[in-house]
């Protein structure tokens, strides 16, 4: 789990990580509220990218957010309060062996983690000991091979496919979206119901050709050139050629395509 | 244009296009509703697939569909007036070539018709002299290279590729969904939007799993196995190791997503 493009661990992650949640947190969270009264637990918080919308949109839940990264606790729990908000209680913790009594929380809430995790399931699993009874989890996750655009370029394909090689060799799964609806059924959550969240850019829309295409996954791809290289995964002219084809993707007769995975199910 | 994947001009082509139109039709045209009063033209009606859906959303419109092939507009025509609508003119007519006075019509509406073009820009060039100032043009495509599935099979994506291999071939392009904006604004079209329409199929959702997954897309894949292998394209154990991996998706831990897109555009 050290390898450079993983979230939340790294300094320049952790800024894409904030680019990424301000420009798609309508797309993704605008339907996540919690109600008044009700205990969520957001499962994985890293830097807390996720926790300022979920403080925000559940001004009255009770909002538990755990990392395993105390540094990265620490530094969610300073951007929450420098925010001012006072509905969240952080702490060190690890999804596969939590601290909490059992059916403790109404929601778990888990964004951008399980692509992480060699074993999905089983963190699923362990997190819904922690659920009561017919309380709900919801979970968003990306899937790279979701992406294609317009000029299409091999090149770039194969600069994605060294991100996907890279997290698969890392114990993780950048494609793991389109998974969620298994995932979740193999482990027992009932009323799964998963809602793909398209992101379609074209240049009728400037704000998300900067902030998505180009400085949310292009950045993200082109974070992995050194040890895409290093790990003999690729040639410099080829990677470098492929996030050319994705920048090109940005101009006016350019479209770029990614699909996000959003699942809500109830235990 | 006669080679069997063409839509429209082989019989169980027919029944595949019939399917497809019941299954997805909410999914493209439940937002596709002309006026009363407002001349629509659609262009490359084929055997009426599409036809039956606008002449239902807009009953007061006056809608006039054509297609190159007679025998499709003879079809059409029939399957029309089998239903009871009577606010349908059809004509046998070339896009390229119309016989109408310039700016007939409010409304342009052409639905899998520009993959099958080898200009497909100037297809919308040569409607736009017929569209009204100010008047709108509805254009729905596909895209198969927005196909991807859970589990993932190289051979499927192989088997997929023969599909747009042979459409290529035959001057057409499968993947011209995603390039709808850049066409529409190339030909000086204003105010574009472009709203993908992303089928996502889990085993919760059996009528679609049955009508899309099965019966449409892996129909339609399945339909080209004598032209893909005759072409040398690929081999029987691929391509049906490929159609396997399709049905795969189809099983209740599986997954399959594809996406259209459908543009509005003003001239």
């Amino acid at each position: 789990m050290n390898d450079t493009y993983v979230h939340g661990y790294d300094q320049r992650e952790n800024i894409r990580l904030q680019d990424q949640a301000s420009t798609l947190v309508d797309l993704l969270h605008s339907d996540t509220l919690f109600p008044a009264g009700s205990r969520v637990l957001e499962a994985g918080c890293g830097v807390g990218a996720q926790t300022i919308t979920l403080a925000k949109n559940s001004p009255e839940a009770h909002i538990t957010s755990i990392d395993i990264s105390a540094a990265s606790v620490a530094e969610a729990k300073e951007k929450i309060e420098s925010e001012g908000f006072s509905n969240v209680c952080f702490q060190q913790d690890d999804i596969f062996n939590l601290s909490f009594e059992p059916k403790s929380f109404d929601h778990i809430f888990v964004c951008f983690v399980l692509e992480h995790l060699a074993r999905p399931a089983k963190a699923l699993n362990c997190l819904k000991f922690f659920l009561k009874t017919a309380g709900t989890i919801t979970v968003i996750e990306g899937d790279h091979g979701s992406s294609y655009f317009y000029p299409d370029s091999e090149a770039a394909h194969k600069a994605i496919q060294c991100q996907v090689e890279l997290q698969k060799r890392a114990g993780g799964n950048a494609n793991i979206g389109r998974e969620l609806y298994p995932l979740l059924n193999a482990v027992g959550f009932s009323s799964i119901h998963v809602s793909p969240r398209m992101v379609y850019v074209d240049s009728s829309k400037p704000r998300l050709v900067e902030g998505f295409t180009k400085n949310t996954f292009t950045a993200m791809i082109e974070g992995v050139r050194g040890s895409s290289i290093n790990a003999g995964l690729i040639d410099e002219k080829t990677f470098d050629d492929g996030i050319r084809g994705l920048y090109r993707t940005t101009e006016t007769d350019g479209v770029f395509c990614y699909t996000f995975f959003k699942a809500i199910a109830t235990k």
